[in-house]
């Protein structure tokens, strides 16, 4: 695969997955098509990206996945995988090299609950940029965001580890990333002010490798946002 | 534990879980902690259950899981894992006795891809019980109901197996069941006419130990459920 740029719905259907690697059917601007390109990534796993237009879907892409979600990874074997999470624990249990995801039964159980815990936090993000993009005060959706950062704080301190599961990254703090790397195109950059073990979590996730192959730059989310929002996402922007 | 009358608000807080067994925190006639219930039948986990009054929480329970929410599982260990899926995965890795999970990666993944997409299936049983309550019509949400019967039906149909991963029961028939078991008590018993596969599904339950040793009558359910309607919830009826 070369282009990245994204196919939409008329287009040739791909060919079945070459043998020696995966197919990732992602978006590029796709919070939760990141968390399946970090681990991706991370695991140093061989793979080709195709980008799809969800606003104009290609049949063939519906037919492997009905609900028209990205991420979705295609085996060789034709088998399909969706759902952020989902794809995510199969790479980890398909590729044993650099595990991410805890050896002990409770230590996955804990990771699980915070993904769980973290799913809710998540549309508090969009409420805020939808809140100041309309003129309206943001500042309630803001102190809700604040005290929950101030909880995921508060683990940090209290576990006294460089990351949440451990002095190593591991798959949760994968999960939570891609919506730490767009606070500032929500317009949230503030509520991480007071929240400083969070603050030093976000920069050693920056230097990251598998961060680092995955991010665009805030310029670049905030314009795509904007497109987002106006109606017409520009799935190809800086391509 | 003898008594499963709830526990309330001010009642002496249980102490540690003994040795030999598994602590669950419930409440009988929730269908998330029926799921926790189920696994644990199944497998023969030796289990002691404490119920908690979900309207006047203990401070105690509010301890171990700040949401509130059953089911929550505790080890004599002092490890606390919440959320219904969570739970079952975690006592499906710790007790290999009886498997319910698939052994191979993708199966898990189809499990979980399934369990997902029912997840968003059970917010209809709620609508067509609310919308009869208040003398609504119900025909639009049962409509949707059926034809995601239908769709449940067909992989059935085009599996050929007795249950959703197999001829045998596996995790995903107990996370379905208590809202098939509660049919009736959401009056939606209608939705199930015309998908004979499914149907057989549910009288194949039926026939489980673990959902023989778990089931309330639907008379049980049904007066449970309008007192819940009502506001003021009657966790011990029937005790």
């Amino acid at each position: 695969m070369s282009a990245e740029k994204c196919l939409a719905e008329g287009s040739p259907a791909p060919g079945p997955v070459p043998q020696d690697r995966l197919r990732l059917y992602s978006m590029r601007f796709c919070p939760f098509a990141q968390r399946t390109r970090l681990v991706l990534h991370a695991k140093g796993i061989k793979f080709d990206t195709i980008n799809i237009h969800l606003k104009q879907k290609p049949g063939w892409f519906l037919e492997k996945n009905p609900d028209g979600l990205v991420p979705v990874i295609e085996t060789p074997a034709g088998e399909v995988v969706c759902e952020s999470h989902i794809t995510s624990e199969y790479l980890d249990e398909v590729y044993p090299e650099k595990k991410l995801l805890p050896a002990t039964p409770f230590g996955r159980a804990e990771q699980k609950m915070l993904l769980e815990h973290f799913s809710k936090i998540i549309p508090n993000f969009f409420k805020i940029s939808s809140a100041k993009r309309k003129g309206d005060d943001a500042s309630g959706f803001e102190a809700e965001l604040k005290e929950k950062f101030t909880k995921l704080n508060e683990r940090l301190v209290k576990r006294k580890t460089s990351f949440f599961g451990g002095d190593t990254i591991t798959l949760i703090d994968y999960m939570m990333w891609p919506f730490f790397e767009r606070l500032e195109m929500f317009g949230a950059q503030r509520c991480l002010e007071h929240t400083p073990e969070l603050k030093k979590w976000t920069e050693r996730m920056l230097e990251d490798p598998a961060v680092k192959a995955t991010i665009h730059s805030t310029d670049h989310h905030k314009a795509f946002f904007k497109s987002y929002q106006d109606g017409e996402p520009d799935y190809d922007y800086g391509l």
